[in-house]
């Protein structure tokens, strides 16, 4: 079976959504993405490579999301199934907010006016704060992420800050953190903004093994000394946190803008 | 009007679809993502928030993907408008697929077996190949990307890597390239995998005058030599690219991977 994903623009939407439906089939699936499908000639020439795919005797679908319905139309006269995914919404929604659409080109992964720098610079700002080599600059921090070598900071900053313009910071706990057992005094002002990630010490060894196998770092023993010891310390100092060891990037992030109160816009 | 976007797992094909939907209307919308509303206890507790809502006089919305039929029909119980997302397709893409929807909580979002360590190390190498910082790496790389200093490469390597586990390194094109106007040594090896990214000088005077005003790196004469120079370069060496002034993230990512015929599939 194969699944296209066609838009007038980056074809993201059709994506999300697509990806989404089919996961709860149990299908061999190969997924192709067609944006910027914004012409009549395009439309005709993508209905033509999908009737000459139907005639090898491939099986297809088709999930889009265009708002020209000339160009619309002309997708639908294909022979494959093919799925508006604004349609069958589209007219209920009018009616629910009283106003009409406006039939423009689908900009939702556009740029967008007046939070597109904010996006920039909260990337920028997780890189200058990755891995704690910057303390200068928490007071500016949304969020503070906590953890011990590899449990997932540094994915999760970056994705708060791509998708929702959050500023991360994330700082490591290591060993010098531990004897006696305490915040890293950097920290200490910035007590509410903490939120630890922990992750299972197997998961933990195997990761580290790929950095940098048979080494003292990656041994499982270290692994489950330095998790044990931050666990300890989010206790201690009362840090809300989490086990990462499950759960994707989107997961944590989820998480940790639920538990801290943090403003859930895209960006 | 305030939009809820409700799901049993991240809610982001909620709230990336549903913000699709609604920015084709020209109406002020308040959204807030419900995530990880997996018992019929929080669908009852979200129904009492959503109709108080209502009766303090405000206009609402929900959105939601869940599997859970008896949770599903809990949500549609409320007062507001309610809008099942998978809902409508289910049963014809059942039809078409020839195959039974599994009612799994919705996993779009959640670790992907066997592409999960494959998006982490795309972000582990973003970040280890950005700005030309290692040039050790880059037979790795799917594609590397070229521009002056504050042309987009970073988010748009970053985004690459997160969302689509794409390889993507990037390189800074400086003076020193201009006399003689020549591609750098390091580079020459990787010829099929570049693309270069332009800019307006308006827009990257403005950029860089928000990092360091006044400098000789921000002024317009500068911006202005640089990217005449790179564009040459770029032309000179047969190198495609993009000017990513009016573009997002997303826009500039879709571009490079089509214009690459780079792998598409979201991890």
């Amino acid at each position: 079976m194969k699944v296209y994903f066609v838009s007038d623009g980056t074809a993201i939407t059709a994506e999300v959504f697509g990806s989404a439906m089919l996961s709860f089939f149990d299908v061999k699936i190969d997924t192709i993405s067609v944006p910027f499908l914004t012409t009549e000639d395009k439309a005709r020439g993508f209905c033509k490579q999908i009737n000459n795919e139907i005639a090898l005797g491939h099986q297809t679908l088709v999930f889009y999301t265009i708002s020209d319905p000339v160009i619309s139309d002309i997708i639908q006269t294909s022979d494959s199934h093919c799925y508006n995914l604004f349609g069958d919404l589209l007219s209920p929604i009018e009616n629910a907010l009283g106003v009409k659409a406006r039939p423009t080109a689908q900009k939702a992964h556009g740029i967008k006016e007046g939070v597109y720098d904010g996006r920039i610079d909260a990337i920028n700002y997780a890189l200058a704060n990755d891995d704690g080599c910057s303390v200068k600059n928490l007071d500016e921090a949304h969020v503070i992420l906590l953890g011990v070598s590899r449990s997932g900071k540094t994915p999760t900053s970056l994705y708060l800050a791509m998708q929702y313009g959050i500023k991360a910071a994330n700082y490591p706990i290591t060993e010098d953190d531990f004897d006696p057992l305490k915040l890293p005094s950097a920290l200490k002002a910035q007590k509410k903004k903490l939120y630890g990630l922990t992750i299972d010490a197997n998961r933990l060894h195997e990761i580290r093994t790929g950095r940098m196998a048979s080494s003292k770092y990656a041994s499982l023993r270290q692994c489950r000394y330095e998790l044990s010891e931050v666990e300890t310390l989010y206790r201690q100092e009362r840090i809300p946190f989490l086990n990462s060891t499950r759960l994707s990037v989107e997961e944590i992030s989820t998480k940790v803008m639920a538990d801290m109160n943090l403003d859930r816009h895209r960006v």
